[in-house]
């Protein structure tokens, strides 16, 4: 099925705003195995808008539009597509009537102009969107159905996932129901994982099951997408695959599904009544700044310090005296541990000590970290050595600490090799 | 002039990979006057390449095409090119022996794949790349030149600014100089800013310079473009618009062109041999990370401490006691200020320390901001309401510390209302 999809808006075509509606719509078809073969931006323009709708009708089985619904004068998509339609515009009553109650619920009146939005070709079906005043709506332009979706991103993201996904799936003769299951991981390469992954697939015989990789230092997510007769029947194929890649993968999934690395760790603080404190060399504070802005995390994130040097995380923490002189080491690390538990009273602390090379940054610019955490028990620590430049040192030495401590709260061993550490 | 974009590459077309290289090229036309009309992404396909070339040299005066140009064999702008032209491929001997050139300074042997990048349409005209191996060309299809340029972003910047620009400007018939002057400030909305610089245009009595906003809060770009014979004479006539922003806008400008209010800020601080230390509460260690990252930042951001309670912070500054009951004031944030000075031996430190509403995150939702910067010889301070939801709050708090540090650096005062916040 050739599907293909229509930006408009002045705002993404002058790059005002960066378009990602458009990742967003081309990412999640291909999610359940549909793939976008073509897409147009185009301005609130009508000579150009039709010119589009004509050539994606000429050209496609199915169009995603998106934008061009709202109450003002610029938003054009259903006057332009009546007329590439062939047909006239006409005001939908239930919809009006939908808007009207959307506005009296929250106690305001309808502005004149949001009727605009109720007027809509008259071969159309409409599409609902449950969460704003854009109507959705399908009709056919040449040779392809046209599905029409509200720019704003929330709205687009429900009405696609819940109207139009399952009609693009009818449309192209696959089975209903489709099935994706994520993993996220921390310290594998995608080629390596992609190894220890080999066979998966073949655990469901029927050829349903497609595994695939998205990476983006430095994690990493592994997608299983499975096809059924309807959800149960695709989750319980996944069955065999999904064990079996959380049993060759292990301790390296950190999160799954809409997880985030820093969302497990608070959960697994917030689970047991625990508090933090973290220091930092290097990372700017970074590791702080990913758990900080969490729902909840107010009341466990006690106290966070960054410093220039190790001398000042050193008396920062309340230790005496100067930190051991020569290469920095895990027993370092634990001695900042250890103090910044007591000077802060958290229950845990987590120090990520970073020892950078000389020199301009460069490709093969890298960094010692040493890690540590301490808890009410135990005491665990690591060393790793990491490559690639400043910032990669960085981004690395961030996920490394978070990762580690999430091993901990889940009593994991922290110093499992990673790929992307030289020793 | 009609100009269209066209971006290449499965990366893009299926989102693994957010398209802000087209965001980038628009908005650099758009800075020098021009519109781009139409945008067509595709994959790595032949035949979608090729009608994407036709189209588009059927429509346009001038075409940029992203993407490409690389050595392997999913990179097929030259071929398709080509063949869109009607003509053949051929060796470019002087581009071979570039590539050559650049291998060996790198101590490395040329793989023989990269000769691909050499083979350029008979008809093209070579367009220089001085950073990259891939070569930049500009050839017929149709009606419209096209535009070849690389997909890595640092190469297709330079390739644009420098050499594709100033193409599409002679094609345009517009005077070939362009002056693009750009300030930053916090503070004040693009409606104020709007009627408090209404006139400014019709200083330069011409017409040929453009007032323009792009608003991404907390900060307000405000720039002037200019036409002109040439550089000079561009910048000539601009000069006393600048001179009038400049002077309208006054202390709310806290950086120009490239600058960012981060790096200013530590250019101050570079500039005297000065030291910083930071304490934050709610903001997550955000204005330290953004100052912390900074080539040469290691050498001044001696330390930074976040915490989630105020007394937290007050004893890690190392100050007796509890701090003052009651709401927080000016006068908490004064004496943490002065306390991280002496606790961190740095020579100045700022304090940003706030107060959040309870309850659930709704737009109304607010929080007071008691800031404090001291120095080796005074200490400056000030108190706001900032509303807007949790997010707002941070980022708006985060803005006004940096902004205030700015302010104190540069002897402004740093208690100047601003439109973002209630008293």
């Amino acid at each position: 099925m050739h599907i293909e999809v229509i930006c408009t808006g002045d705002e993404v075509l002058t790059g005002k705003i960066v378009n990602t509606n458009f990742s967003y719509i081309t990412q999640k078809l291909e999610d359940v195995g549909l793939a976008v073969q073509w897409e147009t931006t185009v301005g609130d323009d009508r000579e150009n808008l039709l010119r589009a709708f004509q050539l994606a009708g000429e050209r496609a089985d199915a169009v995603i539009v998106n934008g061009g619904l709202g109450p003002t004068v610029d938003d054009l998509s259903q006057e332009i597509a009546a007329k590439a339609a062939g047909v006239e515009l006409e005001l939908n009553e239930d919809w009006l009537k939908r808007m009207e109650d959307f506005f009296q619920r929250r106690s305001r009146v309808m502005p004149p102009n949001n009727r605009k939005q109720a007027m809509l070709p008259t071969t159309s079906e409409v599409i609902d969107n449950p969460i704003g005043t854009a109507c959705g709506f399908a009709v056919d332009i040449g040779r392809a159905r046209f599905y029409f979706t509200p720019g704003v991103p929330r709205e687009l993201r429900r009405m696609l996932e819940e109207q139009i996904v399952p009609r693009l799936l009818a449309k192209a003769g696959l089975p209903g129901a489709i099935f994706l299951k994520r993993f996220h991981s921390y310290g594998l390469g995608e080629s390596h994982v992609d190894s220890l992954l080999a066979g998966v697939e073949d655990l469901v015989p029927d050829g349903s099951v497609k595994l695939g990789f998205r990476a983006h230092y430095p994690q990493l997510e592994t997608k299983l997408t499975v096809r059924g007769r309807d959800l149960d029947d695709a989750r319980g194929k996944l069955a065999p695959a999904e064990k079996e890649v959380r049993k060759r993968l292990g301790n390296f999934i950190l999160a799954e599904d809409e997880q985030t690395l820093e969302g497990v760790v608070l959960a697994e603080l917030t689970k047991r009544g625990a508090t933090l404190a973290i220091a930092e060399t290097f990372t700017s504070g970074q590791i702080a700044a990913r758990i900080g802005p969490l729902p909840g995390a107010e009341t466990i994130l006690r106290r966070g310090v960054l410093a220039r040097d190790l001398r000042d995380v050193w008396s920062s923490v309340g230790l005496p005296g100067a930190p051991p002189a020569g290469e920095l080491t895990k027993e370092t690390a634990e001695a900042v541990a250890q103090a910044a538990r007591r000077a802060t009273g958290a229950s845990h602390a987590l120090a990520v000590l970073i020892e950078v090379d000389e020199g301009p940054d460069r490709i093969e610019f890298g960094g010692s970290v040493c890690l540590a955490i301490a808890g009410p028990d135990r005491v665990a620590s690591r060393r790793s050595r990491i490559v690639g430049g400043r910032e990669w040192v960085r981004l690395g030495a961030v996920e490394l600490g978070l990762d580690c401590l999430r091993r901990y709260l889940q009593a994991l061993p922290v110093d499992e090799r990673t790929d992307f550490e030289k020793r």
